[in-house]
């Protein structure tokens, strides 16, 4: 198709589209001649990743590019192919180091991940910004005085493991691991929100159902 | 205790808590004579709601004020005062009425209600903002091409379901009726980023058990 047409069936403007082309957020067309190139379902799908880092995401543009192309480094083995694009997205905040709560957490986060099985995240945990958040995060349940730990927080682990199986059996309808990972960075940004509501759905649902509305 | 000792148990310095004091977030102490008041436990656990509402969560004083007014009462049934605390607390972005997505994901998340049969969530859709952001969540997604019907969405309530009767549970063990609201709403904030992390930790974990690290 055209750029016109890309246009078109993405929602997405001419202006912006040849924005995002000379950013290297979208991989050139293939040239018909001197102006015109032509563009695939591939630009398609990808215009539609690149919408959802940027516009629902919020995420800048060299962010995004870095995470692109990690997607698209198919030298890499999946799951670090997989964990190096979900890694290059925005993370939640870093661990204070001079933090007293900090050590505390860590040691409590290794004794989850121990209980868990979680052998892999144990070996990953000095090199992933994903271990470093949930450390921050109990950090801040610690320094406030909620203690909670890893006996407390280990059924939520299996839980999230249920949602990140699910997650994973619906990334392997895809046919082409390109597209897996695209999946994948895509949830990544866009199903937080919706798992989000739906607890909070839940909690509402199970609240009434226990005390009542009255 | 004394202010001194209060600000010493609480690591908050007593000019926080006396803008605190000042802006109605934290009630005053009994007054011993016209210079001194005394403070009591349910002083420090107020603190630490506030802290975890204002310095983490990052919620303006006003809102936090709002928050604490529903928390504190106890002429609202406990649902409603539960619900009234959460929905005071700033909610994911509102679904624009003018996007064509909204309608088809409204549609969706009733299906999807039905199907779980979470009725007074029906019957409190009008009214929730929760839901409000989830119609918004589930139309980004529509929007954007990526069509997570109510099938795929149905596993993920149930698992979020027992999310929120953990966390009901959990609630329960403390011992008055504004000590569990207190609970409900600090975990509303600070529990929050936990299940993000360990969401994204389990997503590594199951990854790296399926593909390996190559």
């Amino acid at each position: 198709m055209r750029l016109a047409e890309l246009s078109e069936r993405s929602g997405v403007s001419t202006a912006t589209i040849k924005y995002y082309l000379r950013e290297g957020l979208l991989p050139p067309g293939h040239r018909v001649n001197a102006t015109t190139a032509e563009y695939g379902e591939e630009h398609l799908r990808r215009l539609r990743l690149v919408r959802a880092l940027i516009q629902v995401g919020g995420i800048p543009v060299a962010t995004a590019r870095e995470v692109l192309g990690h997607v698209d480094d198919d030298s890499l083995g999946r799951t670090i192919r997989l964990g190096a694009a979900l890694w290059a997205l925005p993370q939640d905040p870093e661990p204070d180091e001079d933090d007293p709560s900090v050590a505390t957490a860590r040691a409590e986060v290794d004794r989850l991940l121990v209980s868990l099985g979680w052998e892999t995240s144990r070996e990953l945990a000095p090199l992933s910004p994903v271990h470093r958040s949930l450390v921050a995060a109990v950090a801040a349940l610690h320094r406030l005085g909620y203690s909670w730990d890893a006996e407390l927080l280990k059924p939520y682990g299996e839980l999230m493991l249920q949602v990140a199986r699910r997650q994973l059996d619906h990334m392997e309808t895809y046919d082409s691991r390109t597209e897996q990972v695209e999946m994948a960075v895509a949830s990544a940004v866009l199903f937080e929100p919706v798992l989000r509501a739906l607890r909070r759905l839940a909690q509402e649902e199970e609240s009434a159902r226990r005390y009542g509305i009255e």
